[in-house]
């Protein structure tokens, strides 16, 4: 741990406070708009790493061009604040022409994972995902990299990925933080008015009555599935764009829940979309 | 320096080994079967850097069906005896297994550079040259890499995905080895026969003779393009693939040579298929 908190835009400022680190190194990538759910990743990193590195980069190209990349909150002052709280040692923001350059022209693609739930509705959105998690891991040379629960196939995505691109560097994935309620932290619960916000705790609801059932022995994933859509088709404010039961390593939808599953659904409440998932057949 | 040559094969061996040497550390990414050529990319790593590594590793993913992967020359033995004796520190050697593991996915691609030339007669060549070359940075994680000219359009691609991917590597081009008659050294020389052999230098001949024209002020991509065909198609072992005199950065075909060109070509000498290339407007 350094002094005090250092902030750098472009990737030589970064490789050169890199090289005063000591390790292991952890990464705590971020699109910025920092809630609890960030700061566990980051006490999380700060627990098991001599250095951690903070990133705050709202990354255009994971974004399609009907989605809300233009308006995607933003509070740098105040992130900084939050970061420097928790004693992290370097924080990257670098800007779109630093990570974008003209002529870029490289991508990296994870094919199979990729293509199911998020993927099937938001079509190179993993693509930019990879792209730019690829950029912070070369950037940053970190030990272990910490991501949430709550994107599940993202982190499923990343860590094919670390994997696949023979990164030396152990992937942690902390549980979803919530509110009182049962709501998911997420920076886009902001863009809920009141009567929205009370909506939303509809895909809590509905993944909690799913995983009663579970509990209760039902292996059947229809009936599962079912019990959600029912739920969140009773709120009037809510909107289901899919909801899905499947293998947790490989994403593939089940009939019967004989192994490990994510259970994840999709739902716009107003013009916010809201996702959410609970394991099957695991602590959480 | 450590005191003697280690070789790992598995990423974790690797990645222990690689936390004991001092930086800088230079990396020397090879096929095997070496020659003079890799020999002189070791010797350059070995004065720029405290610490050398060197991987041998034949790709299959960048070979298409019908080239000559199963045929490639290979003599570890020799190779590791060659390496050894430039007091090279780490030498990797991962298996098939190890690189593409059961259920591999993920893809590195450079999207316009790799578009003409040899990405044109070889799809999918350079998406598994960034993938590997990608993966042994990720496991390297070197200061520098050093890469042969022989291969230009690969330089420049991995130049490129450098630059993308935020890699803090320093790529360093080496010149082209040759043989005492002019043929750029390349394992695959050791598919020709005697009269191939002797055939084969045609490529250096005929680049010789267009940079004698561009010295002597020739300024037409054509004309220089032309003298390259009149030369080849004098060598009755030989068949042109293509020539091309392309803008250097862009590798942009050329009408009027008034920047830095490319000038390269591809030629069959019986079965096997050889590259060779000048750079006009410069030293070369």
């Amino acid at each position: 741990m350094t002094d005090s908190m250092i902030i750098v835009t472009k990737l030589e400022e970064l490789s050169y406070a890199r090289c005063f680190l000591d390790g292991p190194v952890g990464l705590v990538p971020t699109m910025g708009y920092l809630h609890a759910g960030h700061i566990s990743l980051v006490r999380q990193a700060r627990i098991e790493c001599k250095s951690v590195i903070a990133t705050i980069f709202v990354n255009p190209t994971q974004f399609a061009q009907n989605e809300d990349l233009a308006k995607y909150p933003r509070d740098i002052e105040r992130d900084l604040k939050m970061l420097q709280a928790e004693s992290v040692d370097i924080v990257w923001l670098p800007t779109t022409e630093v990570m974008y350059p003209a002529g870029y022209q490289t991508w990296v693609e994870v094919e199979n994972l990729t293509k199911p739930l998020e993927g099937s509705i938001r079509p190179g959105h993993f693509r930019g995902v990879t792209t730019v998690v690829s950029k912070l891991f070369n950037a940053t040379r970190p030990d272990k990299a910490y991501f949430g629960q709550k994107d599940a196939q993202q982190a499923a995505v990343i860590q094919q990925m670390t994997r696949d691109l023979s990164y030396p560097i152990k992937l942690v994935v902390c549980p979803t933080l919530r509110d009182a309620d049962g709501l998911a932290l997420s920076s886009r619960n902001s863009y809920l008015d009141i009567d929205q916000r009370q909506a939303a705790v509809v895909l809590f609801r509905a993944l909690s009555k799913a995983k009663v059932a579970f509990s209760q022995g039902e292996r059947s994933a229809n009936v599962i599935c079912q019990i959600v859509r029912d739920v969140v088709n009773s709120e009037p404010l809510a909107r289901l764009q899919y909801v899905s039961c499947a293998d947790y390593e490989t994403l593939v939808e089940l009939e019967k829940i004989n192994t490990r599953a994510l259970l994840s659904l999709a739902v716009f409440v107003g013009n916010t979309r809201l996702i959410d998932n609970f394991i099957l057949g695991n602590m959480e």
